[in-house]
């Protein structure tokens, strides 16, 4: 394939999905009936069920069947004089350029249309754009304008008020350590975890929900023994590849990339990302940091707390350093939506009459319908039969998290199969007229398309061994 | 008990629960290193589970295993036409006067402090309250202050990109009612359900978690045809109910009230509350209303989008009513909380050298630590022994939901039975000497103080059991 037509395959990769996503219900345009907001995203529920099948994977494997990761949920405003420590106030910002003509601010970088990472590195010092792409106009110098949201307590709107969204969920770790210490019996090393939002102000290309202004972080702050940190980073590079193999990512879609060092953040000694190819580009899906001792360190100057550990061993008190492997939550849904979609020409089994089916081969835990009951036909012995095996399964695996039994009766049988794989719904399971006799049902697995057929009271138990 | 003493023992419940949350790590101050921020509070490790177990349950409860309710996950920033059309940007105000000395605002109704409500409605009319409880300065008639959070998005603050923090999670499901009805098969009466932040700017009282600036709700809006509106009024108060058993919460702590007409939403006809006894009064819990289609209509009005639902066997077009049931979760945690807590006079077991023992009663279901596994002394092979049975009981467990599984060796075994007990845990597995011989364990259960001696090799399927 020339490059040409692969650039045009991405863009209609990308153009179906948002458009599957928006017509079966996983995500819409935020408050799009008001003609939408800014990069703004809805789940609906498919979408919200997917979503919470990713983030209660991710505690559940690094928080709940680990020893060493406790999880907090921290508020989302906090005292201004965290990001006063962290840094934030004074520098996280994006130089902003504005048209002298029409004043629309653009971010001084995204003029540059370069796509490769260290060749836009380059350009931007090289190159110096000065037109406006609006109207023409002339620009100005950059200026820096700070990502944080602000908004104010109480009533009155000024400065001794202002407290900002978090820009990211990091710092509720650091502010929490010690009464972390204090109430819990940690030992280094041991991280704390966090999923939750946070908020950047950003002029963004958006890419479907790739960046949005508010998006969900999962994130651990691990804290090491600084000599400790090569071996830790190492083993957390390893955790973070075997997450990705457990929620399905094809090891071939993705890859590491080290930060240069012109590139890493003030804080941070060594960064990778794991980058995604998705279909607009190879882009950051994970980060991988290792952040010194920069945050605690900052907090105890800024607070007058002692943020020390002691070493129950040797009695000695010292900072501890800190790993930080975090997780997009946005980003994994749409890593994988994309690692899971595929189309089979001509499409599949006897009663297809479409030239393409589009198949979701999301991984079984994941999938945000897990069985599709079916009666054959609309007559009322079958819909009646149907309806309580969704019952009896519910009853049966009603204990299962997030496990969702759908019904469904309208159409043929084939549009039905069809529907269900659209979404990754892994089995779907079909009453028919011998149900009657035999009482058995008929299951159907997305991937092999084998069919099996199941008695009715062991349905259950056959269901639940194909997940847990 | 006089009525002095029963306050009097009231606070001291509130604030041993406190001191509780503070020093087991179920909830701290926010930003606390930092002095704090106004009623803004952290979950830590315990904490953080149980809230995770109370939406993880409710969400089950009412969306995954029910036909008729579906999910959404719905941005925090709308676009701001959202609140015009629902009433909040004119309507959703705080009456405030100032002192004209000192400049501090106060909320008008909370400088009467008469507990009771019906009173208070009355005291408001009848008293006039002019000077400053501060400084004594003469007051300001009331001005009305809206209660939304603001931020601006983009570089540049003004009114052009002024955007809200949702004051609700309601106006999501309104917000999404087309797109869900064009995306899904669902057919009246359905629900739309959402867990998620909302934010309000008030002047607050505090206590504790049960006011506080940013919060979570668990709502449902259920949409319905007009003429069943008292009926599936009825059955929602059932199904409230009946979840506050599920969690186990005592039915002799809570009760019911009936809104008042002149109590009423603008949008509602009929409201009740269910209120639950905290320490600090009898306050509202959940809520549930009638919210006629007040909201359709006007979102159909301000967005000019037609939000009518179309009968299938009819054909006939329409704008469902409204129920709407919402639970605040940082209130069910509260409730959980005080509906737990006992202290036992003299401690219970051979082993307990304290005056009093505090157990948390929590139903299993909610508490943040299942099984908490003990070697009964710090010996090598009794360690090893109880990490191989933790290890063991991840592997065979590892698939319940939030199935918490916590290790301690420190103390002694009558100091960690209490520390468990103080947290809740339902049952404690301690590994003696003995083990090493029989290879079995002793396994005792919170609530009755029963001992059973269980083998290691069915020590999962004992526990699962009492899970299931």
């Amino acid at each position: 394939m020339s490059q040409e037509s692969r650039l045009a395959d991405s863009a209609g990769k990308m153009q179906k999905i948002i458009s599957l996503c928006k017509r079966r219900g996983f995500i819409y345009p935020g408050s799009e009936i008001y003609g939408g907001l800014a990069n703004s995203w809805d789940f609906g529920s498919l979408g919200s069920q997917l979503k919470k099948n990713i983030k209660d994977l991710w505690w559940q494997y690094f928080v709940v069947n680990r020893d060493d990761i406790i999880g907090i949920d921290a508020a989302l405003m906090m005292n201004p004089k965290v990001w006063e420590a962290s840094g934030h106030v004074d520098g996280f910002t994006d130089p902003l350029v504005e048209c002298k003509e029409c004043h629309q601010r653009f971010r001084e970088d995204q003029l540059i249309e370069i796509e490769d990472k260290i060749e836009r590195s380059i350009a931007k010092k090289l190159l110096k754009i000065d037109r406006c792409p609006n109207c023409g106009g002339k620009l100005s110098t950059a200026r820096q304008f700070n990502l944080m949201f602000k908004t104010n307590i109480g009533p009155v709107d000024d400065q001794m008020n202002t407290v900002y969204l978090r820009p990211e969920t990091a710092q509720g770790m650091f502010v929490n350590f010690k009464n972390i210490l204090d109430s819990t019996r940690v030992q280094l090393p041991f991280g704390i975890a966090q999923i939750g939002k946070a908020f950047r102000n950003e002029i963004t290309p958006g890419n479907f929900i790739f960046r949005v202004l508010e998006f969900e972080q999962m994130e651990i702050e691990y804290f090491i023994r600084e000599q400790d940190w090569e071996r830790i980073f190492g083993e957390w590079q390893s955790a973070m590849s075997e997450w990705l193999n457990y929620i399905g990512i094809n090891s071939q879609n993705y890859s590491i990339r080290e930060h240069n060092k012109d590139e890493l953040s003030h804080y941070s000694k060594r960064t990778i990302d794991f980058e995604y190819k998705f279909p607009f580009g190879q882009k950051e899906l994970y980060g991988l940091a290792y952040r010194t001792d920069f945050d605690l360190k900052n907090h105890e100057k800024h607070s007058g707390q002692d943020l020390k550990y002691r070493d129950p061993q040797t009695n000695e008190t010292f900072i501890p350093h800190v790993i930080e492997p975090t997780f997009g939550v946005e980003r994994t849904v749409l890593a994988v939506l994309c690692d899971a979609y595929g189309e089979i020409e001509g499409g599949r089994g006897q009663d297809s009459r479409q030239d393409q089916e589009v198949i979701l081969r999301l991984d079984k835990k994941l999938a945000p319908v897990k069985v599709a009951v079916f009666p054959l036909m609309k007559k009322e012995k079958l819909i009646e039969q149907a309806r309580a095996i969704v019952k009896k399964l519910r009853q049966d695996l009603g204990h299962l998290p997030n496990f969702v039994i759908a019904y469904d009766d309208s159409g043929s049988i084939g549009k039905r199969y069809r529907r269900q794989d659209e979404i990754g719904t892994p089995y779907c399971v079909t009453v028919d007229f011998e149900t009657l006799e035999d009482k058995a049902v008929t299951v159907r697995d997305r991937d092999t398309m084998k069919q099996e057929r199941v008695r009715i009271k062991e349905l259950g138990g056959f269901l639940k061994e194909k997940f847990v």
